[in-house]
């Protein structure tokens, strides 16, 4: 039986990894198709994974961390991380995602960072949420422009890509731009 | 087999919750209708329900918290939290409680509270129990009212629910009052 | 398998209770009929009857609390605690015991209290047994009366019942007075 | 030497406390006439004390607690207690302080809670600040009205004083109320 | 310097004990004397003493023990000691002292309790108050007969006193109790 | 006596800040001026600014934090940030400083930073040292240019300043860039 629904789109629902979500969710951190957007180096053991389950990252409870699911499947995973560093505790969130190889190109992660930003910017009340792509990943800036992000930095050779060093760019989107954006 | 009843009304039963019941309070817990009431935010995790286990609410051994419970079957939960905050030891607690979306509207909550109520002013001695309600949510006003509980307080924008600061008001219902009403 | 028995009499046999035993302690504890005699006032989850398993009540290991069975079959438990309280450590113990509703009125409270008692004053050597009935529980008076304890004081207004205080009785017994009476 | 300064009115200085405040600290909050505002009960010890110690108010990195200083010497304590409770995180905190019996009536507890509100609001960013005073403790309701506060409800019996219950006020100041308030 | 006050009488004032008074609780609490009164058999260290800083009994927070002084000159001990035993919790505490030998006889343990019930009933708000004396404790008895207490019961043989079982008394005193005589 | 000189430039050493300079570092943590250019909003105590002593950052040893000193006073503080932040670890790190009021206006938050890069670059080999620097704060954007550091984006709203939110620039600075512009 699937674990409960905490956030639902139109197609996809969101819920807290289970322990049985474990093979599913190492199969695809570790695969090489999915490591490649996140430039993910080491290989994740069940020991990592644990970190996924639960809905709330670990112990960082201000961190939001979901299965997305489509028809109770899961299909990727997608969060919102507010890590605090420092002194910082500005009201905001990094959005992240990956979508299972042989479930991409159904527009899938669009739909559940939507209904997680939804959630972020109406239920949490964040001002502001943030996220990166690599300058090779299309597919992934096709999203978060989608999304209504704004492109706000090109941080040059911050990623170690296939031998060489690769930019990638910082988009930002204020909860005033996704409610204007929302209400169109 | 469920566990051991510690109050009963006419319907509804009162007990710990146990490991067997984890599925029902995380799914209610994540469920969207539920956390309305509560403006819970984040997803519950199967640690964070253990908190709920054994009917004393984690370490805090003054507080209790049980499952309501019709023909054995769970339908909710309530508790009165005793957190002691600072200096202040006032015999006081603050009722709270959901109820699953598919068994609300029979008058549940009503009754598990009626007779968490008795206990806390008969068999502890509490001289006062509190309870809050977002100025949005009719249910749960007219269920403290019916109890008896005044209304206190308005607490200006102290909740943060779809997009837009919310008031909450603030009730008390005391010892005297609660045993007056009783005899009516 | 029940454990191995510690203590016997003619119906009754006197065991530590084992892991398998919890069920029946927890059912017994919350049940209201087994609560007023005792006042308790808080649920017990699975983790508090752990307390009860092992034949010396958690850490303390000069209290004996054992599970009183009639045919293997567990009907109650009964306990000599000793804590001690500030400097004093008088060869002196607290007698208590509790019987499922379902098995009371048989006289099992009275033998295992008779059982441990012998022990407390001839294995251990105690010099006083004492032991608390609430002035409203005739049973419990009449079981301590039957075993020969005195009645040493009247504590008034110390615990509080059914929304009212009340008071309760003291008895003691000393070991010559046990002697005595078993010789007679 | 006295500590760092942190936050600076006309008069008054605010800095965490140190080690060297500590007999300041303990022989307030056990004076009677310190703790009939705060209804503090139980003495405190230096052990207590540390947790007023380096200005966040003990492991509670989000709380910010000042000694007042007037000329170096200490007067009094302020705070701002943001302790989370459940899965509210409502930018909100409470303000509480305290001045040495023989400084008051100067104005030092309405100058210092300026002073930490300004940083709250406008530092911070919190998005309200609450407070509490018991009825019968005219001075501190003059202090808040005074820093502008909104009376949001009346406690009944929340306190038990001088061998009766007694109600207190609750209080309420959003961030535009005092931006407005401070742009008159 | 001495510590700051918590409460204060006509004569005595009432202050936790600090490191400075090690020395005086240390030799007092050994001296024989003393230790007749509590019946205390076995000496005590630097360690043990640590418990009665600071005013709260060790990491007990609802018991209060204070030092009594006389013109800021240590002169005994006073608590009303709350540990909490099982399920109870009947809004109770246990009054006890002791005067250093050269002290005694000036009516400073009748003061002291005065102010310490005072605080008890009116301050903490408990329910009754309890104390015992040794049956051969005259000077004891006469301090909680002149407080008021009402004797509620004699414990044969609970005490081993200069090689002979004693019994002692059982006081108790209710809290209208205390105000009836306060008033006359 | 200062410790030992660990970096060494024209007129500023760095060395890893000791017990004998946690007053330095809490003054100036604290001073409003200081904090103004890293937006701290929480005073810090002595406790926090342990984290200072010893050159690593606390538990963090890929980091590096060295006092700034002239003639051997300490003037200021810098650090090369290496927290790893997820999967990254792209030989990256953030560099960030502050001076105390007095000494500022010297150029010694460009010369120590300038030896701090060096090091960076040429002793631990990082690719690429980041920096960030509030869209109000001209002293450190000034410091950062003339270090050689290329803007890279714009944060929009990323800080809470002065009751406003407002964007902070971020820079990057390559090794290969550091090294041509030290060669021309």
């Amino acid at each position: 039986m699937p674990g409960p629904v905490f956030l639902a789109g139109d197609r996809v629902t969101l819920r807290p990894a289970e322990r049985d979500d474990v093979d599913f969710l190492l199969e695809n951190r570790n695969d090489p198709a999915v490591r490649a957007g996140r430039t993910a180096k080491y290989p994740s053991g069940r020991d990592d994974v644990e970190t996924f389950l639960g809905g709330t990252m670990g112990r960082n409870d201000q961190s939001i961390g979901l299965l997305v699911c489509v028809d109770e499947r899961p299909v990727g995973y997608v969060l919102i991380n507010r890590e605090r560093m420092g002194d910082s505790e500005y009201d905001r969130g990094e959005l992240a995602y990956w979508i299972a190889p042989d479930e991409s190109g159904n527009g899938y992660a669009t739909e559940a960072s939507r209904v997680l930003l939804d959630h972020s910017f109406d239920g949490i009340g964040l001002h502001k949420v943030v996220a990166r792509a690599f300058e090779s990943n299309d597919g992934s800036q096709r999203v978060v422009e989608k999304l209504g992000f704004t492109r706000e930095g090109t941080f040059r050779d911050e990623a170690y890509v296939d031998g060489a060093w690769e930019d990638y760019y910082r988009y930002g989107l204020l909860r005033e731009e996704w409610r204007e954006r929302r209400s169109e």
